[in-house]
């Protein structure tokens, strides 16, 4: 049993120790282990430490203080570049300036970030992802300086953890788990499979604050709103253009 | 040190010897365990064991061996339909029918595949990722019957190891990581980092076999070429849009 993968929580509040060089290293190697597609290796990440960079960056992540807090963040780029760079030098014509390579290439940083984030938590630290990166990627692609072929996918806080939240609750394993086929589901087992959900006290408890009527309710008009959604979705589709992934022979 | 990290290999050869319920079990539940965009679960997992079901996903999966062999398939989907019958049963409009919702909910099913790759590997078990799940995600929808706001991302095949290649040779560190903000490449330091890799004997093999003149070539033209990105990109488009994550009003 993986024992990080296991005892995982998300920290959001981080002390101001740093993480030592062979720590680090650890964490990137163990990064660069991930599966990605035939070994192109179409990712890179950005290891940001420096304050007048961070205080960019936590701007760009809606201010969340855990970006200034931890010491280290990790931007995870899908990277042609590189890859691109390569081919022309060598003769070869990239033809990489296309959705599913983007995609290829998220997958490829992903993998990357679910690894480093295990393994940072087997040493003791702390980690958090941050869903800003994909709102927020022009405002990311200006601070790092990312070139054309790259776009960031997911971004990781990495530090000493200040608190020790309780771990988060799942749904029942039957709600994500389908046996040989999707089992579509009738009104009455999405009922049971979130009854925990909306009736924990944690629930009552943001029902009240929010003055709403439902836990749905929070998530469709304050926290993930269709507006927000709509609005962020043009955005990165745009980002997806500038960065030269959306090449116009798909439309043809 | 995550052990099962650092000794991933993709394994292409599979034992018959199944996976015992409760190993499988324990893969799964570390998928649970990853981070989750505001811990909305938007992501499930195929468990397909079934003989029959499994040949049309190998014809799927471009007729590739190890569906057939490996004793399990997941099949990770970015899945909102689940999140969205929940909505609409306790009077939230959900708002999630657009390309960010899509690219969050693959986020989602690709830290949980990782989890359950580095578990499964932790019990001895080898796996292999499946790329062609995005290329064939239509036939994977018919063949596991995905409603709307469903979309397959990627696959593990799982099983016991018939096979013990070397570990995959990886750049230099100094080529996927970038150190405060992004440093791109000179043509010298492309040349540099990829060094090994375009003359090591692998490649000299295989630039005889492929009659190609270096290694890029071998990508560009004949294992990812242009062709067949733009093809499978529009493909994949159409699959967003079938599936409901391309709205309009993205385009208002």
């Amino acid at each position: 049993m993986v024992e990080s993968v296991f005892n995982h929580r998300s920290i959001r509040k981080y002390k101001s120790q740093k993480i030592d060089d062979k720590a680090l290293d650890l964490i990137l190697r163990a990064a660069s282990r991930a599966s990605t597609t035939g070994n192109m290796q179409v990712y890179s990440i950005v290891v940001t430490k420096d304050e007048a960079i961070k205080e960019k960056l936590w701007e760009a992540h809606f201010k969340q203080d855990m970006v200034k807090q931890a010491p280290v963040v990790l931007t995870f780029l899908a990277d042609f570049n590189r890859f691109n760079k390569w081919c022309e030098q060598n003769d070869a014509i990239p033809g990489y300036d296309n959705f599913l390579s983007f995609y290829t290439a998220s997958i490829d940083a992903l993998l990357a970030a679910q690894n480093a984030a295990i393994q940072a938590e087997d040493l003791g630290l702390g980690i958090c992802y941050l869903g800003t990166t994909t709102y927020m990627a022009q405002k990311i692609i200006e601070t790092l300086n990312l070139p054309k072929g790259v776009v960031p996918v997911t971004t990781l806080v990495i530090g000493y953890p200040a608190e020790l939240p309780g771990l988060t609750d799942r749904l029942p394993m039957e709600a994500i788990i389908h046996k040989e086929t999707y089992q579509d589901f009738e009104a009455s087992s999405i009922e049971k499979l979130y009854y925990d959900k909306d009736h924990s006290e944690l629930t009552k408890k943001l029902l009240e604050e929010n003055q709403k009527e439902t836990l749905a309710q929070i998530f469709t008009d304050n926290r993930y709103t269709k507006k927000d959604n709509v609005t962020f979705s043009k955005l990165l589709l745009e980002v997806l253009k500038r960065q030269g992934f959306m090449n116009n022979e798909m439309e043809e």
